[in-house]
């Protein structure tokens, strides 16, 4: 190829059909989640009330290194799939880097984001299960947008848990989720006995990913036919979102292109751990010496200030314990966070490669996020969602950093989705009214008290 | 090819090099723009106190079969096309037509829309003419958003006159557009004569598309350095847009198909217009036997109910005067009127193929609209714009007729854009809320009446 293409699509013929799991080459798993009330390795058996079967195995699996995608799931990836793999000429040339500057756009479809990739297979193997309803969580609406898709598509009823001060800054993404059919609650709500408990003691609070979870589990377990499921942290989620990392990895194939660096935002993990996948793999092999790099916002800073240590993955703690860099399950981010990326706790894969010296991860101040996201706007013609512009805002500095050096180093970054529906904040950014925010260490260690086991 | 895949995107090195100009292929041209102090037809030098000179030249060029994009524009158009072509087989099944529905998806850019096809140009020939500044309107927003990114991106300063019921509908649009840098005044505003004249008639006009360019003319024409530029109606706009056809024809003819009906929606005609040129010539030229149709608004009727007469192009009447079908420049929709297609007149060019009997036209109400949008993004993740969404509607319609018949025509529209700030819209459809508007006969002949030439 004489020139690389500023956009490089697949073929549908060359689209992975399979999905990636890399537990399957990690040289030693992540820690077993522990049933709460034995403290005792959770079994695939004791996951089934919570999650439909299928999901319940894929959970635990840890040997399957390739798992087919069904043909169903397929057919809906091909609608949207594959996602551009970009060459970001432009922002390089702005930056003046000698840099090669690629990043792998999952914004194309209507939930706005790589989420989808997850939603459509939770969805369609609790169709093919027979269930009668899901409920799930959303922040910043991501997920519960592309579930609700998802759900339209295989035709299940859908509730939708929507952390609170996300349902009263977004109306829209609300409205997303009702075209879907969706049914949208604003959490903590009175419709369960977790969310009744939380506002019992704080009246005025906006709500946290953790809180919303605990409601959407008690509901999913208290209704018949129904079942939970979670958009980010699980492993299944990992293993869907493998495909953003197989595409680019395909496409950089043949574009005779390998990274030095891979960059992506974690909240939960699911962007990044899929986009990493198959270059870990290389690397946990021996044949990279690749840097992977998870940003995160500093005011919810999960892996650059949190603990390794077993933590429920929701604020009610009801779910399952997690072994996971946590804020603890009651941390709940400032209100002046925008955007997503404010799950207290990270991935137990991400989280063990994180701890073992895998992979490296960096905090930025939302302002700096900003200022990164109106950068690459102008120049790449993509508005970007605040949580992908973390990655964005790391990719210039380490662009910056090639800049001073001479090398020319080749930088892969996840752009996970678009912000449409976050123009309320860079409103913010643009009259300077948006506001940093960082956690005092008395702030985590009050949160870091409540963990579940010393 | 065994299958036709259900997103097909050319390479870099099938895209288009050049424009298309359809009117140098047509029988008969347009009448001629005349000016409106002199009745007399329009000169290029005319023209340039309000265009730069290159664009003055592409208006009036109508014997230029191919112009070459310059390379500056290419590498823009680079970043963000070729857009895909998309099989509906989703859409064909939820029918369970024998129909094949192929749709253009012009939505991937942050402007949301095929507009920045044009803006890029448009502002392109500004910079480089060395102009200080450049004036626009907008109604939906979807144009002002593209030309503040394209202005952004070639550094000139833009002011956009935002009609005032999206201004007020609509923040969120207006703050992309700040995002870019842009100037946005709600129109009419008191910051021109023409503005303030209407607004001592109508303190509570919510404003129009031709209101806002009478003001966007007036700021042009009034200040050093600057130049007014239009992101529909114009030969030039249908020029830069036959991007979206000439990309359709080549991949078309990769698959090995061919329309047998084009349709796309129909405000001023910028993106039909572009569309459908290359499938047009054929058509001109004996080639085929295609249908075209335009898809309007019936609140806003131009081609369906309008007169083919000189209209200016402006509802403060400084503009020269084309002849068109129009609806009569002091023509407003109703304010329950969502999105844009809410121009009062169309392009002289479609206009003369509408007259010469090439094209057909018809029209739907707001509700039939988005339940084909609704329907659309079900089955094809992809939430389309009000505006697309009327060619969607037509698409579907065909489809069912030709299950009647069982004739599998192959049915190609354009899908301008994705209705993320369209929301409210939305909402006031799933809510009942939302309003049909027919204007009637009486409306219509007020507006008639004051045409300015009988």
């Amino acid at each position: 190829m004489s020139k690389i293409p500023y956009r490089f699509y697949l073929t549908e013929e060359q689209m992975p059909k399979q999905w990636y799991n890399l537990r399957a080459d990690m040289k030693e798993q992540p820690d077993p989640m522990l049933n709460p009330a034995t403290f005792k390795p959770i079994t695939e058996e004791e996951l089934y009330p919570i999650f439909c079967k299928e999901l319940a195995h894929q959970e635990m699996d840890s040997t399957t290194q390739f798992i087919d995608i069904p043909e169903e799931i397929l057919e809906m990836y091909r609608i949207y799939r594959p996602s551009p793999l970009i060459r970001a000429y432009n922002l390089e040339k702005e930056l003046g880097t000698p840099a090669k500057i690629y990043y792998k756009f999952e914004g194309n479809n209507t939930s706005g984001s790589h989420k989808l990739n997850s939603a459509i297979a939770q969805a369609y193997y609790a169709k093919k299960q027979g269930l009668k309803g899901l409920t799930t969580e959303t922040g910043a609406g991501q997920w519960g947008t592309a579930l609700s898709e998802a759900c339209a598509y295989f035709k299940i009823p859908l509730t939708v848990f929507m952390v609170k001060c996300s349902y009263n800054q977004k109306p829209y993404r609300k409205a997303v989720m009702q075209t879907f059919d969706a049914n949208v609650v604003a959490s903590p709500s009175d419709t369960t006995n977790v969310g009744r408990k939380i506002l019992a003691e704080n009246p005025e609070t906006t709500g946290s990913l953790g809180c919303a979870i605990s409601e959407a589990v008690e509901k999913a377990t208290t209704t018949e036919g129904y079942r939970y499921v979670l958009g980010s942290v699980l492993n299944q989620v990992l293993l869907h979102q493998s495909i953003i990392g197989l595409e680019s990895e395909k496409a950089m194939e043949i574009l005779g292109e390998y990274p030095d660096i891979v960059i992506g935002c974690a909240g939960g993990g699911s962007n990044l751990g899929g986009l990493i996948a198959p270059f870990m793999r290389d690397k946990i092999l021996g044949k990279n010496n690749t840097r992977f790099i998870a940003v995160e916002p500093a005011s919810c800073p999960s892996l650059t200030r949190g603990k390794y240590a077993y933590d429920f993955c929701d604020t009610g703690r009801v779910t399952p314990m997690a072994k996971m860099y946590t804020l603890g399950c009651g941390f709940i981010p400032s209100a002046n966070h925008a955007g997503g990326l404010r799950y207290h706790g990270m991935s137990p894969v991400l989280s063990k490669l994180y701890h073992d010296g895998y992979m490296e991860a960096v905090s930025y101040e939302q302002t700096k996020v900003f200022e990164a996201a109106t950068l690459f706007a102008r120049v790449e013609t993509i508005l970007p969602a605040p949580e992908s512009s973390h990655a964005i805002r790391c990719a210039i500095d380490e662009a910056l950093k090639c800049k001073e050096t001479g090398e020319q180093k080749t930088i892969l970054f996840g752009l996970t989705g678009t912000g449409y529906f976050d123009m309320a904040a860079y409103s913010s950014y643009h009259e300077k009214t948006m506001q940093d925010y960082i956690p005092t260490d008395e702030e985590l260690q009050k949160a870091f008290d409540k963990l579940p086991i010393k």
